[in-house]
């Protein structure tokens, strides 16, 4: 097995951790979780989204988080945008690094944003035009690589092909998400070692659900395939629509505490972390199915009982 | 990476998982579980143990277990057992195959039950020449084998050493079990990387818990270093008695859901163990840890929503 020396996490916590949450955060609050992960040493960080606000009313907040937020030295503060729209409100902004995402999947591409897949990389084109006459950077989020709950199994000819398109018009990262949770590591392992092949010399993250338990071996499955940037949450908040009540993205701690424990450095402060995550649960007012924060961490120590 | 053709998964929900619930099982509620576990084709089920029953009164009816349950042809019928009076115990009620625990750590050990390791050792011998004497089938689980949480470490030479005593005496499988969740992938795969090199006719067997999210990764691990039995507990039920709240054994249902979508058989009816999960929800009264019975298995697959 491949062990590297360092791994990059990114909090999307804020994004796509709050955004079915019922409890809206206000933007105070939000800068609240990020101070903290910034304090925790956390270098990306996705703070929200400008999709439309009846959408998803917990990201009509995003512009003002960001300007709460800005000028934050080293750390990349990412939004996610839906459209060209969502590109031109970025900017508006001042937002410097934006994500945009459409689906692997046809069916959930139609079902989430109301155009096929191929229209998304046409209308991707444009996208790209203006970001760089903005100088914005750009990622794209590919959702439902692994699987897609309408359609099932999507295959690999159909996400290289995607890719392929991607990389001809230009793109700074792209992520291959596990939508819904999907994922398997033999999977990750396989797709992802014969996109990294295929894509050399472009950037891969990852993004996984734990909703069935696979969040964590699909992170170690992706790394022997050679990627080293994984998205998660904090606290694993998160949920998954079509599994209500179902755990949520991979939990930043667990993450973390993982990969630390294996000797790989993430350059986060545990537990820092592990704070901003206790007052994040306070602040969404239910528990977070976060392991760490229950269990502590492996290495602490107990005193043996005097009997 | 390695993906073997099968893999073997024991269910300890019975005794690990059941033994820090509260709600005190009836023999007849247990071998409802028993049966619903055999219908999905499980081929080894720890059921018991015959400890003090004022130290485990859950365990207290494992006798009565094991009558209601003999004669299930081919499937595995073990009792724990802690130490000679206890394979004496096991030996009168006619079974067949039994484990005995020990810790890694003395400093665990001595807490456990009263002995140094080497003293568990030395009355091993007297367990062994018993079970030969009746035809019984001896394992042994050591404990602690990735961490103590007393001790913190334990070093890997410790564990060659442990192992080498008991192989010399004669053992048919030895399980390295993670008692508190506190192993990690890479470690697991380099420890068992290097047992099973030194002693590679012996039977090994790994046991995880789930407490810090990393149950499937560390099998994942497991897998790749050789092994191919592992320990699992339905509905992920079990405690840890330093991380009340904490999540417990590897959940047998997950487990067996990620080998399935790896290609991985295991021979067991996933949606049969699903329904045995969920009685065995109902009969402890309380929401069970499993991701697959929250969400349901990764294939399924949702109607297109009529717009």
């Amino acid at each position: 097995m491949y062990w590297p020396e360092t791994v990059t996490i990114n909090d999307v916590g804020l994004r796509d951790g709050l955004q079915l949450e019922s409890t809206i955060l206000t933007a105070e609050q939000k800068k609240l979780i990020a101070d903290g992960l910034i304090k925790a040493n956390v270098k990306t960080i996705e703070f929200g989204s400008f999709v439309h606000p009846k959408l998803v009313p917990q990201m009509a907040n995003s512009g003002e988080v960001f300007e709460l937020l800005k000028n934050q030295g080293d750390v990349k503060l990412i939004a996610l945008i839906p459209n060209l729209k969502g590109a031109q409100n970025a900017a508006s902004k001042g937002i410097k690094q934006v994500n945009t995402v459409f689906s692997a999947s046809n069916t959930h591409n139609l079902q989430n944003i109301k155009q096929t897949t191929q229209t998304s990389i046409e209308n991707y084109k444009q996208i790209k035009e203006f970001c760089d006459e903005h100088h914005m950077k750009l990622d794209v989020s590919l959702a439902t690589s692994f699987g897609c709950p309408f359609e099932g199994e999507i295959s690999e000819s159909r996400i290289h092909s995607i890719i392929g398109q991607i990389t001809q018009i230009g793109v700074d990262t792209i992520t291959l998400a596990d939508t819904t949770g999907m994922a398997n590591p033999k999977q990750v392992y396989e797709l992802v070692n014969g996109v990294v092949a295929q894509f050399p010399d472009q950037k891969f993250n990852l993004h996984f659900h734990n909703t069935r338990d696979m969040g964590l071996p699909n992170i170690l499955a992706g790394i022997q395939a050679g990627v080293s940037s994984f998205d998660a949450a904090l606290g694993g908040l998160g949920g998954c629509p079509f599994a209500p009540g179902a755990t949520g993205n991979v939990c930043t701690e667990d993450v973390v505490h993982m990969l630390h424990n294996m000797g790989i450095d993430t350059g986060i402060d545990l537990d820092q972390l592990l704070k901003t995550s206790a007052l994040l649960q306070d602040l969404v007012g239910h528990e977070l199915p976060s392991s760490v924060l229950k269990a502590g961490k492996s290495n602490r120590k107990y005193e043996v009982p005097v009997s």
